[in-house]
């Protein structure tokens, strides 16, 4: 058989990748737990009516389907939490981070994969912007402790988007599909989105007015005034959200009025955090206030944020170069077969000290495993041989110095410990 | 729409469960890296001719395949890992633990979803029983901090059930029904096995002659010996995988005959960790030294052991009632919403402090935000009231004593910590 790669848009990650994913995110599951929320989890397929019923089209035409059954893998973490939540009586606000695979059938791009990684907050029961602010504080948290010096944070909201949109005349069946075309600003030039907007049956006039609207070129608090004169909620909304989000520190948020989000299930405000790197957001969210309803449940306020850990990824690849293959930090290397149970024994001292060590596995002699710690970049070596074993002791060598050093194990642990 | 569940034979996990959960991932993953293993992670579905090459029929039957493409769901770790291998050179031996979600679409049992999460350690590259026994070392020891005292490893060699299938005169297409046939002893009564394996055409002699080999009810010295007499090879395996075993501190090792596993990919000593609680194995795995070379790798002995952790769960049971709804330690609790802005930097404080903290999100009276807290199981909250905002202070309860405290807010944090 032919050596076979992951299936298309997907990827493998190992050593220093699969670790760098693994670092951040360790960081941005700290950062949630944090900010009192608490792990919840579910399968990564639903029902087909589930996934399909408030996703929009672009993204229904997405979903992996599976054969045999109405099941299809899920787009987004939201949508399964919202069904969890409809069928379960718990305390509100219910306040659950999950970080999990999704999976879209799109083409693959920089950044872009068909598998991909989310980790996400959601807030159930509030109608309050406070939990927008507290979304925004968290997530700004997050790319600050992972090194994120300059990102900036996007603000909307659906209801002035869908203000504009009936004061620019379009049916309002239609409002969907101006939302979907304006997100695609950006990825898309203005040209082709007017395009696909004319493809939906939108009039020249209404499109006119909608590009009018959306793109006024001045700070917040013009656009914040200009928003009221039309949408004095959804306006209120997003100067709340801003006056709260001072207080926690968030400073950078801009309101965007081109920004509008692709699914269907967004009903207020609405945010994308940029981070520069040339790979768009890297993290959305808003609120969606009748999700819950949708599946059975009673109304429950919600509001939600994503990170696409690959994103984030892409945008520090730079830190890729300092990652090692490897978190071992030593290395026991028995110089002959005979003194290997006595490796044995050295490793599980090291391990008791919660020191992640490696063993022989190979027999191999003494130039081989060192070579292979040094391939590795393990920085220590715990040397046993005949005077070691018969001293019950080991000779420790320090890659980065090339010292050596005969010490007891208690000594030796204590040296790798405080390195 | 009516309220809808997971799909069958899937689960969702909130709150005490989901930490448990969360819990349980975490000690596994901490004993994984202590032994020098690092991540890896490969996508959710492959192709279709990686998984089927050699799961066996059993399994295959189990796949679940997407729509349109030639891609199912992983039904185990171990084949994509071989895949990856076998296409990427790397440093051997090349030791990696993956843990995360696979798929067989089978009935639904006690402790058996068919999404379920497993907990992966492989090593490739190393023919050696030295890495057998620091699996099965690895594999006591996070068993061991999961707080399971009575556990069994059970343990034998796809060489010797090979000698006595052969021995048995059963052709050598037929092994893997056979194996598959014994594999499900303990799941199924003796007669419905040798039900099996005369439909797949063993014939009554050879059956008569497999189980009197198998079932051999003496210690671990003696079935040692009769093994050795017709597969020494395997048998010399056995007996320094249990040598080396021993230096780990590990002696729960019990030779079973009739052990099989299910799949196909196994070619020499295979093992299972039984620890009670009517589930079955909470472990299982072996030696597969032919799977990467399938994959068009070079020749690459492997081996690995893998843990179900709903099946640990399903043990651990008893642990759910201890466990909290959530790990947040502190309520911040603003009296009024004027003092919403201090609540905010009362809980930034927590937060940089690494206490985990949740403040008011629904603009609710102090009555109905400590009815909150204490639901929750949150163990302190932090009011904020109209002297305390003056004084720049917080009143501290603590939930467990009673006990109230007006206390700086270093003080406070010092105090939750504390506790």
């Amino acid at each position: 058989m032919a050596q076979i790669t992951s299936p298309r848009g997907t990827r493998d990650f190992l050593q220093g990748e699969a670790l760098l994913r693994a670092r951040v995110v360790r960081k941005i599951e700290e950062v949630y737990k944090r900010f009192g929320y608490d792990p919840a989890e579910t399968p990564a397929f639903e029902e087909l009516a589930v996934l399909e019923r408030k996703c929009g089209e672009d993204v229904q035409k997405l979903i992996y389907k599976l054969e045999g059954d109405k099941l299809g893998l899920r787009f987004d973490l939201t949508v399964p939490t919202a069904r969890v939540v409809a069928g379960t009586a718990l305390p509100k606000p219910f306040k659950r981070y999950c970080i999990g695979e999704v999976w879209r059938r799109e083409e693959p791009q920089k950044g872009r994969f068909r598998e991909f990684l989310q980790a996400d907050i959601d807030i159930f029961g509030s109608a309050g912007m406070a939990c927008e602010a507290e979304l925004l504080a968290c997530a700004s948290e997050c790319l600050r402790e992972l090194g994120f010096g300059d990102f900036k944070i996007l603000l909307n909201n659906r209801k002035t988007l869908d203000a504009v949109v009936k004061s620019a005349g379009v049916p309002e069946g239609k409002a969907s599909a101006v939302f979907r075309a304006v997100d695609k600003l950006g990825k898309m030039s203005e040209r082709e989105v007017r395009e696909e907007m004319r493809g939906k049956g939108i009039s020249e006039g209404a499109i006119e007015k909608i590009f009018g609207m959306t793109r006024v070129g001045w700070g917040n608090e013009q656009k914040l005034a200009m928003i009221k004169k039309f949408d004095e909620e959804g306006g209120r909304e997003l100067e709340e959200i801003m006056r709260l989000a001072r207080a926690y520190g968030v400073d950078n948020i801009e309101i965007d009025l081109t920004l509008a989000r692709g699914l269907d299930y967004y009903t207020g405000p609405i945010f994308e955090i940029s981070a520069g790197g040339g790979v768009g957001s890297v993290a959305g969210g808003g609120r969606f206030d009748n999700l819950v309803e949708l599946y059975g449940g009673s109304p429950t306020p919600a509001v939600g944020i994503s990170f696409g850990v690959e994103r984030i990824i892409e945008v520090m690849r730079g830190a890729l170069k300092e990652m090692k293959k490897t978190e071992t930090r030593v290395y026991v290397a028995p110089v002959k077969e005979e003194f290997y149970l006595n490796a044995i024994g050295v490793a599980r001292e090291f391990r008791k000290a919660g020191v992640s060590a490696q063993i022989d596995l190979m027999s191999r002699n003494l130039k081989k495993q060192l070579e292979y710690a040094n391939a590795l970049g393990i920085p220590f070596v715990a040397i046993i041989g005949e005077k070691e074993a018969k001293e019950g002791k080991i000779t420790l060598r320090n890659f980065k110095s090339g010292e050596e050093k005969l010490l007891s194990i208690d000594e030796a642990v204590k040296m790798v410990c405080a390195c």
